[in-house]
This record gives C-alpha cells, structure tokens and sequence, in this order.
C-alpha cells in the first residue's frame, strides 16, 4: 500500500505558503492505519527495543502502537507541567523563542534501549531534544522511526550519528 | 496480572486531597502495558468495531493501540484549534466554567461501529461530550473502554445507554 496516497495535504494552514500533510485520513482508514504502525514497527523490529519514547500529541498515536506491536514500554514526553512525577526537561530554540519538552526521571533505566518514534520530522529540533532527554537518563538510543519526513527541512542534519528512519518522504517543506 | 499495582499514586496532586493515579509506570513497563492493551480490547473484540475514538492527550496512548489490536481505524478527539480540517465540536460544563472538544467533520461515517477508549472514568463529563460528537456524524457507538474507573464520581450516570467498561476500580475520587 502507498500510504502517501493516505495523506490529506491542506494548503496554507497553519500560515501561508505551508503545505500542512494531515495523518487523520491514514489514521481513519482501518487498513492504512494498520500497516501505518507495521512499517514503523517493522525497521526496528531486529533490534530488542526496551522503550518507545512519543512525543505529545500525534506521537503519542503512532508510538504507543508501535510499543505494542514491539513488545516494549511506552514513554511519553510532554508538553512542560502535564507530568505528574519528578521530571527532567530540555529546551531548545525554535525560528522565534524557544520551546521545552519533559520526561519523567524515572522512565528509563541506563542502558535501556530506546526507539523514538514520531509522526512527522521537520527541522528535527524536538527530536533532537528528545534525543538528550533520554541520554540524561543513560538509555540507548537504538533509532528514530518517523511517519512522515519533510526532506527540505534537513532534519536528519540534527540527528547526526543517530539512525534515522522515515516511510513516507516529501520533497519541499 | 493485577494492573492496579502497576499505578502509581500522587497524593495532594494535582491540588490538595486528590489523588492523581498516575499510568506512566504501567505504560513503560512492558509486560504491563501490552496486557492492558489486551484487556481493554479484549472487552469488545466480539463488537466488529470499526474505529476508536481516542481523546487528547493520554487517551492517545491507550486508544491507538485498542484500535490497532482490534483491526479498527483511529480517530482524534482534541482540544480547540488543534484539528486541522472542517470540524464539529461539542462544548460541557466544568465545576468551573465549561470546555470544548473537536472532531474532524469526516472522521466517522453514518453506521460505522466505534469504540471510545480512554484513560480515566471521572465525573463523565468528556466522555459524554465525545458521545454527542460521534452520533452527530451518524456513529453507532458501541461502548466505551476506561482502564481506570473513580467509582466515587459516578462517571456512569453521566454514560447512562451505553454499554461502558473499566479495568482498574478506585472506590474513591
């Protein structure tokens, strides 16, 4: 199945100019959704994977299927104050200002091995600071694992040294 | 396995004389998340159920997987302004003011078999605001799937019709 067919583009939104790509119609349509999490599951599927870290919100959707269908836990990083528990954070800039994710400080034990798994990479800076996140805590990271993959963004330049994987690849931005 | 030893208590969180149930320490144990997500999707794998509906944001984490386990299409529910196409939204009371959920306007077709899977039972008061949603669009809903039910908030009564299930009681709030 060519699961980029799957993808509703929606033009201008949120601003001008941007091509948003909707993952709602995969996650809708029964057959697209399963093989949606198979794929993402399947380029790591060799590799014992103790731990899938999501990233809130749409992460949370592609990555805890993919913890199930691994067999692992599933971590999720929030948004800053949606955590309950003793936490760890990581900031990181965005075009304008900055932004800031945690983690619980015990959801990885050292040497776990870690899949970050999430819907869409983009310039890559949430990621790479999820990324620092887990290394605070000692866990491995094995890879990331991405639904969707804006080639234009050069994402994949701040996750150098990390296996980065992507099923569906657009072009542009 | 008891899952109801894998939940972590806060007390006094998230104000004074609550106790928050936090599900991060069933989630990133592995053994306890996979069986979790057997056991909510198990209560209905008889019911042909054609799409979960999840809501923002920990219901995400639970509802992705019962819809994967279960064959089943995966649709959204979210806060305000998160929903990127046309959309239907259904606003309830609050102790304090009201609230507002979102759902695609294409998200359930008239007859479709849905399942609403979410994290926590309380006062009720989303889960019925989700039930408005889906039969607007002409859903038939099935049930409805908790892990963990606050038996002292009578989320029930507000549920009254459906056929609507939890794992994990707590005689309290």
């Amino acid at each position: 199945m060519d699961l980029s067919t799957k993808i509703r583009a929606i033009y201008d939104y949120p601003i001008d100019g941007i091509i948003f790509r909707d993952i709602t119609t995969i996650l809708q349509d029964k057959e697209a959704f399963s093989e949606s999490i198979d794929q993402l599951a399947e380029l790591f599927k060799e590799e014992k994977i103790d731990l899938v870290v999501g990233i809130e919100a749409r992460g949370f959707i592609v990555g805890a299927p993919v913890a199930y269908k691994l067999g692992a836990g599933f971590v999720p990083v929030r948004k800053p104050g949606k955590l309950p528990y003793d936490k760890i954070k990581a900031t990181y800039e965005l075009e304008y200002g900055t932004d800031t994710v945690e983690m619980h400080a015990d959801a990885i034990k050292k040497g776990q091995r870690v899949l970050i798994v999430d819907d869409l990479l983009a310039t890559g800076g949430t990621a790479s600071a999820v990324t620092e996140l887990i290394e605070e805590l000692g866990g491995e990271i094995v890879g990331l694992s991405f639904l969707i993959e804006l080639l234009g963004l050069k994402g994949k330049d701040k996750l150098k040294g990390y296996n980065v994987k992507s099923i569906i690849k657009y072009e542009g931005n």
